[in-house]
């Protein structure tokens, strides 16, 4: 066997490794009992919620991806009818391919983690680490599976059809999804918890997760759709761009083979490291389960660090620049995910001077977040472009290309471990649910306190690992705007037309697109949140009608109509995140036509760098909110009920949309418009005004 | 006399028929007679504390602009160890009279705004119309000498040392006064309006100007020396930053000589449009302010076109392609205008919108003027990136080097009626003074309401002339860009390295450079944010010393020590800009000696445009709070004292220190960036690590 169709095996290997490891980790979760009949009939209620979701935004996605895949068909790689029949057809199937693998992968992995919600709560009666176990378990499904879809389906599509760029269809297709999954997610666990949060809290002053509220079962569904199944398609998005440039990239260079050979060895060994770090994922005998989940991260970075060396210094062809240049992205992302936590943990200053900030009033709440929001910025956007310098001047030596193709492995590498930090990631949600199962079937006061800290111990790691899906997502696209050059290239070259060597800011073409491009995060942020405010403004009108007009359901002897809620925040968030979408998009088609490729290739970077900047303000300010909320909650500058509480509330309701609607889809948005602009490239050179 | 012999001429004579006009309005707002004793004593304190903070903000600068005129004496054009002597001299000699011209004209222009404010309120006892000339014919004095000043500036230096990169000196100049000024003035005004509301209207529930309150005077100084006098030193900035950059291209041009006369003939017809335009505002018989004011812009941009057409056609080498870009840009600059009323003035939809968000409580408030704030972003970066595109493709036909001047044509024709802009703006911090003082001296009802009216169509072309000028430093600092590259390439050919053929963001030290830049904006207006906290902090608790320590305060039988409280605001102001200013200067050298004048130009890039982006949306959505706490307090949504007005003071809070302090700043730093990075691009070139 030669050594790249040993590398396709093994790849195939691993995925079906993963499968198999995210199969056993759910039968154990599905072993685990759940003997409470309130916690299994809101259970069911909350999976039956995140089904309906799904399935409509499913049905959704199809009008808009019936479409998206027809027209790929008709354009691209190149128009039909300049007789290229069979690779338009690749190109099409690759498509269908990335939205359904990922949907797939994340209806699983939902389900799975709607499953675990009740185990865990149950489970915390007994001991912090078996409620751990069953959280992190539950979570890891989706990471497991998440991984193994995007590496089995890159592998697949590149044997199927030999051909890379037939994978930017594939990526294509997986952000198409990402779109839908993450803003529309996003949309509707913030309507859902926003109008729980004012009807329930505010205006009756019942509990958080009190059963009368409508509103109830719709923001734990959130919970699911928002951060399980939305992140994980972001990080399926994340996962598959950086691999699909990194091979488009690989496939232009003189040593192709061996750099193809690289990007799969690299991303499966990840994965690898990842299978082992979750296998060895367990709460020590400290019991801070904090600690247990951000050991498990540096123990797969470790391990991946070693395996990759042990790969490199093995394998002929394989070079040890591209190696550091992995390296350095990885550590980097590790950094950024250490400074985040500086900015939102509530151990540290930051969230302890915006908590003292609240005592003088709501105003200074939200200046000061905003304030360090913008401050954490820094760092990511530095070690982002500090990882991609190195990457470039290490890999610069290896010959023509292979620069850019360092800077491609540093993203990769930066995503190596991303089935750990989905694991971590959807941990938080699942963990959450259960303190809310927890309460609602009144497990006791212990039981309680164990759901508390496992929660909390979520809600530190999600901060971290936003902040490295974010930086991960700025790296790929830096790659991407190198496969979209290579691909105008093609283009012009057929055309006839001068090639593109760079994309000058001096160009007034290129700075045009980068000023319109940098402007286009701001917007689709505005009209994410503007979409959380008017659809939380309906499920509130709808929770004051059904306080009116079903008799006892005030005295708690009448059940709520939880699914109409569910449908409103269904319904809504689909309708908002449409519109976004096709904003952004629509801009990268009036840019092109516009400015032709040179614009495009300025409004990619300018959408990278304000939406980068965008898009860590936003999560770092929202849980820098959540958290001092939280700290004032524990009794400080005044605790519960006083002034600067009050003030604190006010600053989390803010960042909620901040950072759980706006900030993380800004990833997605980047990604769909650098993708848009690659694959319609032909179309803006061939008729452009300037 | 040779044609440029006589537009030399020309420029002087303009200047000083300027200087001339400014005298005649001086003196006849000084023969406008102040009868009530209480307004006299009251204007002398708001004259004393502008004076008092003006000096204590000269003798800092002084400590920042000697050591800096001694690098630029050592250093530029090129370091003086390599026998430049004389340049080097002639250098030095341009910024210091860059600082120096800048704060005459501030210092002069905002004496006579404080001596205006009483005039203007005795007058509203009269008539509207009366009253609305005093406040205009008062700011007009400082439109007339920042532009004078800045036009007899430039020629003067052009005609003394014959080179027009030296101009970039004076440039710098201008902008590290603009720095102090602009920053500095917009915390002082800030922590003083913060202070004296906490602890007047929230703490002790007096009216906004009680004597009592020791913070009510430097509220007062706040507007004049933020307002009138940032706002004169940041378009003085602009208009030499845009004039000097201009000059330095049109030097390198084949037809350089037409070129320069052109950008001196353009700039001299601007002020004498703006002349025309201010001796004909006066409110018509509709009684109309806010038409007054927008009719003589009107007005001002018709007569410009119009003369500099008439030029173009007379002149021999005047090129109607450079003249069409001129146009293109200050059109551009009126429609930004025009769009920017739309997002702020509350007969608009949009801060109606706010208001109604503003019934669900704050974070709807915040939210909402978040959301409308980005969005407002999009007309502006478009208008600025469309004309720098029309300017470029129209000029380029015209031979080497002309696009860029074109773009340059663009900035000087935006900014040419600057002198109508400085009237229009400096009018609206005198009639709100005017408002103030009419209260302290007991005018009566009727005059509140004249006082009310001119003060409200303050507030609606304050907006306007915000996104006028925000707009022209974009352009401005677009073809800064281009005059960054000549002098780096005059540097480089000398070291004999090779020469930047332009910016290119796939080069990662480029890449570098932009993600770097686009963050500082970010940092620098969260430094100055939170400076305004910290000192609101301060003068919060010397209000609480001199209420618990002066007997008969309380009672109003002593007077507050209102010159600690201007004592705190001027010292606090000084300290938190320099630190943001250090902070900006220090990150361009960073970036400069990491990755050479490559990633500087990416720096600036970044710089520009997401400062852009920060200041358009931090302006915008402050003036979208303010107005919509205004529409609110007119009796909708509740009116006065209803949960929607409380939501909306918290609001109007958060964007005060948006829209008066940071938001208009940035303006400012990306100019001195900019310059800084030109100035220093031979140690740059000389010694970076890639």
């Amino acid at each position: 066997m030669n050594p790249l169709n040993a590398i396709y095996a093994l790849s195939f290997l691993t995925a079906a490794a993963a499968f198999l490891f995210a199969l056993y980790l759910y039968l154990w979760v599905k072993r685990q009992k759940v003997e409470n009949s309130r916690i299994q009939e809101v259970s069911a209620l909350i999976a039956e919620g995140a089904r309906a979701f799904m399935d409509k935004e499913y049905r959704t996605l199809v009008y808009f991806a019936l479409p998206a895949a027809a027209l790929v068909f008709l354009l691209l790689p190149s128009p039909i009818w300049t007789g290229s029949i069979v690779p338009n057809i690749q190109m099409a199937v690759a498509y269908a391919a990335g939205t359904v693998l990922s949907a797939v992968a994340g209806r699983i992995g939902i389900m799975v983690a709607a499953l675990s919600n009740g185990r865990a709560a149950e489970r915390a009666q007994n001991s912090l680490s078996a409620s751990f176990l069953v959280g992190f378990r539950g979570g890891a499904v989706m990471g497991l599976l998440v991984v193994g879809t995007s590496l089995f389906g890159i592998t697949a599509v590149l044997l199927a059809f030999r051909d890379t760029s037939i994978l930017l269809g594939f990526s294509f297709g997986a952000s198409s999804l990402a779109l839908f999954a993450k803003a529309g997610g996003g949309i509707f666990t913030k309507t859902a918890d926003v109008a729980a949060d004012l009807t329930g809290k505010v205006e009756l002053g019942i509990a958080e997760d009190d059963p009368r509220n409508p509103a109830v079962i719709a923001d734990n569904v959130g919970d699911n759709v928002g951060d399980v199944a939305g992140m994980g398609a972001d990080l399926f998005d994340s996962n598959v761009a950086a691999g699909a440039s990194a091979l488009v990239i690989a496939a232009s260079l003189a040593g192709s083979e061996a750099a193809i050979m690289m990007v799969l060895c690299y991303s499966f060994l990840g994965l690898i490291a990842s299978m082992i770090g979750i296998a060895c994922a367990k709460v020590g005998k400290d019991g801070n389960p904090t600690r247990a989940l951000n050991s498990s991260t540096y123990v797969t970075t470790a391990i991946y660090l070693v395996l990759t060396a042990l790969a490199t210094f093995l394998i002929d062809g394989f070079e040890w620049r591209i190696w550091t240049a992995a390296a350095t992205g990885l550590l980097v992302g590790v950094i950024i995910g250490i400074t985040t936590d500086y900015f939102t943990d509530d151990t540290k200053p930051i969230v302890k001077r915006v908590a003292k900030a609240s005592k003088t009033g709501p105003a200074f709440t939200i200046l000061s977040g905003i304030s360090y929001g913008f401050l954490s910025s820094l760092p990511a956007m530095v070690g982002i472009a500090l990882s991609a310098l190195i990457a470039y001047k290490i890999s610069a030596p290896l010959g023509d290309g292979y620069a850019l193709f360092g800077i491609a492995m540093s993203a990769v590498g930066m995503l190596s471990i991303v089935g750990m930090i989905i694991s971590n990631d959807a941990y938080g949600p699942i963990v959450d649910n259960a303190r809310g199962l927890a309460e609602m079937g009144g497990l006791g006061e212990e039981t309680l306190r164990v759901a508390d800290e496992l929660d909390s111990a979520g809600n530190t790691v999600k901060a971290v690992t936003k902040g490295f899906s974010i930086s991960a997502a700025g790296l790929t696209v830096i790659s991407l705007l190198g496969a979209f050059m290579s691909e105008a290239n093609a283009v012009l070259e057929g055309l006839g037309k001068a090639l593109i060597t760079g994309f000058d800011i001096m160009d007034p073409s290129v700075f045009f697109g980068m000023l319109t491009g940098a402007s286009v995060p701001a917007i689709f942020s505005a009209m994410l949140i503007l979409g959380v405010d008017r659809n939380a403004e309906k499920m509130v009108g709808e929770i004051h009608r059904q306080f009116d007009t079903i008799p006892g359901l005030k005295e708690g002897t009448a059940l709520p109509d939880y699914r109409r809620c569910i449908e409103i925040a269904t319904g809504g968030a689909l309708r908002e995140l449409v519109k976004a979408g096709l904003f952004a998009i629509g801009a990268t088609f009036v840019v092109g036509f516009i400015g032709g490729p040179a614009s495009v290739g300025g409004f990619i970077a300018g959408n990278i760098i304000s939406g980068l900047l965008i898009a860590i303000f936003m999560s770092n300010a929202g849980g820098l909110w959540d958290n001092s909320k939280k700290y004032v909650e524990a009794g400080n500058e005044g605790g519960k009920g006083s002034e600067a509480h009050k003030a604190a509330v006010i600053g989390d309701t803010v960042g909620d949309p901040f950072k759980d609607t706006a900030g993380p889809s800004i990833n997605t948005q980047i990604t769909v418009v650098s993708l848009v602009a690659s694959l319609f490239v032909p179309i803006f050179a061939a008729f452009s005004i300037f």
